[in-house]
C-alpha cells in the first residue's frame, strides 16, 4: 500500500510519525528514511530512538532553500544516498511492515530525485509487502496516480499570517 | 493556541498522535483527553502508556454510530464527563503544554457536547498557555473562528474505494 501525505498545511510529518507509533504498538517493523530534516527533527527523535522496531536514517539535512551556501551537487548526492538506502531495504529483504519516505515529494518536486527511478523503487518495495508513507508538500502527479491512499493536508488559517513564531514542541 | 485538525481525509489523529511525541521528546507536559475511541487506539496506547509526562483519559469508548444498543443518554453523561475532566485540569491548574482533544469535532457535531460551554472552556484552557489541538471531522464554523491553526485533512484518493480493508498498524 502506497500512500501519500502532501498539501501546504500541518500534518504530514506528524500523521506520518503517529503512524509510526501506531505500527510500533502493533509490534510492527518500521524504517524512516528522511531527507531535509536536522535539528527541527529532534522532539521526535528523543522519543522514537528509544523504541524498539524502529530504523531511522536522516539523509540531505538541510535543503538548499534553507541553506543558500549548500552545493547543488552535494544535495544531489546526498539524495542519491537515500535511494540507495531504498535499494538496500529491497535487496536485503528487511520485511519492514511499514516505511516512512519523509519529505521526498520535495525531492520529486524540486528535481533532486528522479521521478520514474523513483517510482520504480516504490512500487518494488511496495511488492515486498511494505506499507509505504511519503510525504511533502507538491506530491507530484504520477506518485498520486500509483498511490493507493492520498491526503491533502490543506491549511485553512496558519497563525504566521497573523505574526505567531513557531513554537517548540508543535513546529519543531 | 487553538489548533484544529478537521476534514474527511486520513491524518486528523495520527498528526495529533505526532505532536503528542514531538511535545513529549521536548520535555512537555501533554494530556490526551480522546472520545468515541476504545480499541482502535490500541496501537497507540502501547506506545504512549510507556513515556514520560503523558496523561491519558478517554470517555465515551463508542460512537452511536458503529454501536446502535448506545443509548443516547450514556454518551450525553460521558460527554459531560469529559467536559469536566477539563474543568478539571483547568480549576487545578495543571500546567499541561499541550492538550489534546480527540474527536471533540465529532460529539461538536453531533451536538452531544453544546457548542457554547465548550469554546467557552477551550477559551479557558488556552489562557492557562496550553496548546490544544481539537480533532475530527465536521469542525463547526464557531470553533474555526476562534482557532488559530486550522488543517483540513482532505481525501485525494482512498483504497476503500477501491475494495481494500482497514489494515492493522495503518487504520487502527
Amino acid at each position: 500500500m502506497i500512500i501519500v501525505n502532501t498539501g501546504n498545511g500541518k500534518g504530514k510529518t506528524t500523521a506520518a510519525i503517529g503512524q509510526v507509533v501506531r505500527a510500533l504498538g502493533h509490534n510492527l517493523r518500521v524504517c524512516i528514511i528522511q531527507l531535509f530534516k536536522g535539528d527541527s527533527f529532534y522532539g521526535e527523535q528523543n522519543i522514537l530512538r528509544n523504541l524498539d522496531g524502529l530504523d531511522f536514517f536522516s539523509f540531505a539535512k538541510e535543503h538548499p532553500n534553507f541553506n543558500h551556501n549548500l552545493g547543488l551537487g552535494v544535495i544531489l548526492k546526498q539524495c542519491l544516498e537515500a535511494l540507495d538506502k531504498i535499494r538496500e531495504i529491497i535487496k536485503e529483504n528487511k520485511g519492514y511492515d511499514l516505511v516512512v519516505l519523509e519529505e521526498f515529494n520535495i525531492a520529486l518536486r524540486d528535481k533532486f530525485i528522479d521521478i520514474d527511478i523513483f517510482l520504480k523503487l516504490v512500487k518494488e518495495l511496495s511488492s515486498h509487502k511494505s506499507k509505504i508513507i511519503i510525504t511533502g508538500r507538491g506530491a507530484p502527479q504520477e506518485l498520486i496516480d500509483i498511490a493507493d491512499l492520498v491526503t491533502e493536508m490543506k491549511e485553512i488559517k496558519h497563525p504566521y499570517n497573523s505574526g505567531v513564531q513557531a513554537q517548540k514542541g508543535i513546529e519543531y
